[in-house]
């Protein structure tokens, strides 16, 4: 057992946190400028596609791409870099070309992904040149059910033609966003869980309609895309547009979320780690009743439970991620439940302390801390509530001594 | 000792009950879209005015106000009245002219205005013909502590002038916002808490700027004016303009927070009692493996908990007000500290859970649920953090053993 | 509505006060002494029934009582006084004969017994001359789902056969307890609701033994009786011995227990209070780091938060009793159910609190802190678990909304 | 980065699994059976020596200690020992002579004992063949604020003389505890962290008065000695029984604690774990309303949410211990007390939630639940509440920034 990080990881993080420093914290006022003045409420901030020419010409790319596709990164490897990322989570995924949905996206084509698909949407994703989305929740039905998803994609002929609703679509409010990956039923007679397929849709199919953004407490989150009401009518594509076979949605999609959550959680804890630094900071800043806020034993007491909170948190992805590279996301899988129900909550806890420290600065556009809040509250509820994955966890738990019980 | 309402109360609630479910839940829809096809981002859709007018012809209007100007209602006659409004807040307070800053700013107008005062800016609120503003709170210093405030108001002649930098002054981005109470420091040199005064400033005054509206996790609130920064550069008004005594700030202050404090509640249990009723709704219509979410045993926990606390907060608030009106302000304090130290937690939770209940729909702009989240989080921090109430409460509670301590 | 308590019981908790005064709070440190010294670990000592002579004779007594054999008072007069004994809850309740279980009996005794069985055994109880039990819960079967109670009470001829085990029987290990109500089934293959009833039981029966003392956290409540295993085995009782009906046991039960959640919810918001003025006076009378403990800004949240609970708490409990004096228990069952679920658990919150800030002494038996927390502890079991009261508020929640899902 | 253990602690984990199944849990029940037979209530039931004999001979003995004289095992390697010997706390620890708080005295020997002092005292302690206390809480004084420790050793001639009273001095009522580390002040005026100085006092010191032993909510802990009020008066002894050098009393605590610390809390882990594996089968086991307790949403949520407690609490224990490993103590401080913080507090969580799974039985003395609890509870007190390490911890956190603030 050790808990030092290997050599590569401590480079990349010197060069990761040296780029932060340079280039990333230096850019935030730019960008709030930028979206300020943008006419367009869905265009990313030309600043953001500066420092992508910047991360990529420093080989900062990629990181969350194993093999040679990426940068060869165990997950142990690049969740200490998906951190810092956090840290300055509207500009630093997307400057090393690790943001979501782009990153699960292209897991997919590589794992699953034919030649073609390969070429004609890895690659440029690869390379930072277009975006992506991946159309799986809908409106109308409860989500957390994967059999519940309506949506058909119908083979006629050489083509699919898809029909159905979803909606919080993230980041295909962008124009760049150029392919979709939608999930859908192509055979609502199967077994649970070999009805669903993945299909590749372009963004400009006909049918395809981009209705509206989906807020999230007020936000738009126009600056990466948003989040889009997407709606299907006889879409059709050609056959070879499937990914993988007809009925392995479900798998692919269980496949795709192992390391998106490490992701997530690992971002989310360069967040809280940011919002626990702008709490001491700000606190130790203004005075009331004659002394510095930071002196108030309550403000302390936050202080300290947020440092023993984000310590737990971070050490239970880091060992998910070891556990996904030596035993396999499966061997890993009450791991990969525990920080999903686990650190979005407590990153949430924290960041509404930070909040609160800031009085009304604290919900305001003036700092970072509602939005990221809002980003992170929705956590909970993103790939299924919480609920429902402790509910899964806790029979898992059970299971062991069922026998004994005879249930 | 009697839990029932009184006649004349249950008489207005059954009127207030009967004009909600026949124009104001109706005309939620068409508010929605008013607000999305208005092309100033700051004016009240259409449909406010009209039913403003539809409530002050069946004498549903100014219940706060007690005594000959408005309904003549106790606090405790009123508070179940505004819970009633708090179940459509972005409509129902504003129909029945019972919206906030308006009514703190009415209630100093009656009891400190002058004469001259009262004709030219109490009347046509009274009336809803305007709305108003208070600025109190600034972006530079820790308001929490009143000491802090550090806008000047200074005596020149037959004029005073004011300068200083205020934020999150509700309500000032609507255009028909007239007339701004604005707290500034007429004598930083006296005691503390004789520092204040409060003046009347026209929204035209020259030197004035209404700078930008402020956020709220994402929310302009530009439905109801908004919350501005405001600039007051030089701006000199006549010496009559200010509201009392010089120095009399603070004690104004304190008089207009206790029934604030009353009604921001009340409306928020029932913003919870709504809250409620969409969680229970939403999970009975949707089905997860096989049953509806609300067979859930954790969701029926969430219920049972909203259920209880709500009564609690209920009976809390409704103590408070009848200790306001039996006892007065001064005697109620401790309990109007309660107030506002636990209800808006409380229906920060319940709503939390009802929008974990409605997956992402709860956090989106098809349900009302995340915006009064958003506004019941801010009760947290207005009018000073909770954590400052809870030293206060809790060194009142102390010193009833210091004598005998010897501390 | 109206928040003042009336004239009879403002009187009466005058005059309760100032017997807790001159007699209850002196008597405590006799009280520890004569449990220390005493040889019989189940005798009461002696100075309980000298506080119980001076009561009955200042007119202190049956408080708990409706109607001509008690102090005529309603639940709402007699909660407040209640509350008051709670502060000191090994001595105050047991001094005015208004300590459980003997409450519960005489008011089953009194609404159900026979002219035969008032006269045998509920008067000495009023007189406080013996002491009783309620044997319902068993140690083999979840007793929260009262079908699970196993124990048989067969009709033979004159007599009824009674087999079965009970635990956690409190009072039973007193000597002085001389009657036993006890429930079981009298017909297994009624329906659900009409298995039970319920049959007095003299200790001296042949067949019933005593077995042990159960323990709660290390406690074993030997003043008063502790909580008693007992076995019953082939124990015979004349017929008349049964309460009301064959069948009748579970609406005795329920109308046993609405009375029962006041008083133990009442008594738990006294100790409430004293843990909270427990807390200030040791938190003014010690220092750490140059200043008193009270001078903590922890500490102080924990003595605002105390307060807050208290209030809400007691009005909850209060309109409850409120409810069950004017709709009726069936009126109050919510209510019911919500102190239950909500006071144990505030008041344990407070009390683990001021344990906290006595250190060492908190969990010592130099205090009764940790004692009373015991108590309140169990409270979140008694009856049923919390959950299970949670659940079942839930779905009478959730049944206003059934007809309209259609579920 | 490795989450994996290395070879010898798996071979020892291996060894002691093996010896838990075999040994310790056969006995636990005839533990209970000697406990409820003696006649003094404080000797060791004769089950524990034979268990002693046992694990020595299989070389299961002192891990605790490092170097020649104990198992020579790190922090690391020790840690996930103590955790199996947590699952039967009053035995497994003592069995492998690794129990407190004869494992801090013996380090505390080993790193500042003289040679006399450990062939004395420390040997047969190595031996396990006495017991040892460790006398530093005082009952009239906070003594989470070392300062107030009021106990005086004084100089005189070639012996010290020791005034002074403790309590909770744990294992003090064990005939066997022949030998007492006291602290005291052999300096008042020199500066604060130089005044105290520990000292060793046998058991048979005239003066040394053993007052009774303190309880635990209820418990006598009288299996493994208790813990006692212990009374010094003018008590003599060699000058040569001074541990190290004057003044040096706060820097040995010091390095007691840290270790400590990581024992106490990966024994609580181990307590967890029992608490969860029996909350499962508990609720697997019993049925209300026709299905097993398990199926009820609200105890799986307890299930899961424990489950990643314990597995967020375990890795922050070994990261603690893998510090101290490589950096000492003191690099290990900001862990070492957010172990301190969090540990007792989850683990007391889950024990609550298995204690309510298991009803009645949970508080009673036929689950080892409720007395778990007790002694877990205790932890949050105990080496200063957690309290005052959050602050501690809070400013460590806040100097990082104190600088750029000029505070």
């Amino acid at each position: 057992m050790d808990f030092a990080f290997d050599a590569r990881t401590e480079d990349l993080r010197g060069q990761l946190l040296e780029f932060m420093d340079s280039h990333v914290y230096p850019a935030e006022a730019v960008f709030h400028e930028q979206l300020a003045a943008r006419t367009d409420p869905w265009s990313p901030p030309p600043v953001v596609g500066e420092l992508k020419a910047e991360a990529r010409n420093r080989g900062l790319w990629n990181f969350f791409l194993p093999g040679d596709h990426g940068a060869g990164l165990t997950n142990l490897q690049y969740a200490p870099l998906a951190e810092i990322t956090g840290r300055s989570p509207h500009l630093a995924p997307a400057a090393v070309n690790c943001a979501a949905p782009d990153t699960g996206n292209m897991e997919v084509l590589t794992m699953f992904g034919s030649e073609q698909q390969k070429k004609q949407w890895l690659e440029p994703l690869l390379a930072g040149e277009i975006r992506s989305a991946f159309a799986m929740t809908e409106p109308d039905v409860a989500s957390s059910d994967a059999r519940n998803i309506a949506t058909s994609i119908r083979r006629e002929g050489d083509e699919y033609v898809i029909n159905g609703r979803k909606w919080y679509i993230t980041g295909a409010m962008n124009p760049n966003c150029q392919i979709f990956i939608v999930m859908g039923k192509t055979d609502p007679d199967a077994p649970a869980h070999k009805q669903q397929s993945m299909i590749l849709v372009p963004r400009d199919t006909p049918g395809l309609t981009v209705v509206r953004g989906m807020q999230v407490f007020g936000y738009t989150d126009g600056d990466h895309g948003g989040h889009a009401e997407v709606l299907f009518e006889d879409v059709r594509v050609p056959a070879e547009n499937l990914i993988a076979d007809e009925g392995s949605g479900f798998a692919v999609a269980q496949a795709r979320l192992g390391p998106g959550r490490i992701h997530h959680c690992m971002r989310a804890i360069g967040m809280a780690e940011r919002a626990l630094e702008a709490m001491c900071r700000r606190t130790l800043s203004r005075e009331t009743f004659g002394r510095p806020i930071a002196d108030s034993g309550v403000v302390q007491d936050w202080i300290a439970e947020a440092r023993v909170r984000i310590e737990q948190q971070r050490l239970l992805v880091l060992k998910t991620a070891w556990l996904m590279d030596t035993v396999g996301n499966q061997g890993a899988h009450t791991e990969i439940q525990a920080i999903k129900i686990s650190t979005p909550l407590a990153v949430e806890w924290i960041l509404d302390k930070a909040i609160q420290a800031h009085g009304a600065g604290g919900v305001s556009q003036d700092f970072p801390l509602a939005e990221i809040w809002a980003g992170v509250r929705t956590l909970r509820l993103a790939d299924g509530p919480d609920e429902v994955h402790k509910r899964s966890l806790a029979r898992r738990e059970l299971k062991k001594y069922r026998t004994e019980a005879g249930k």
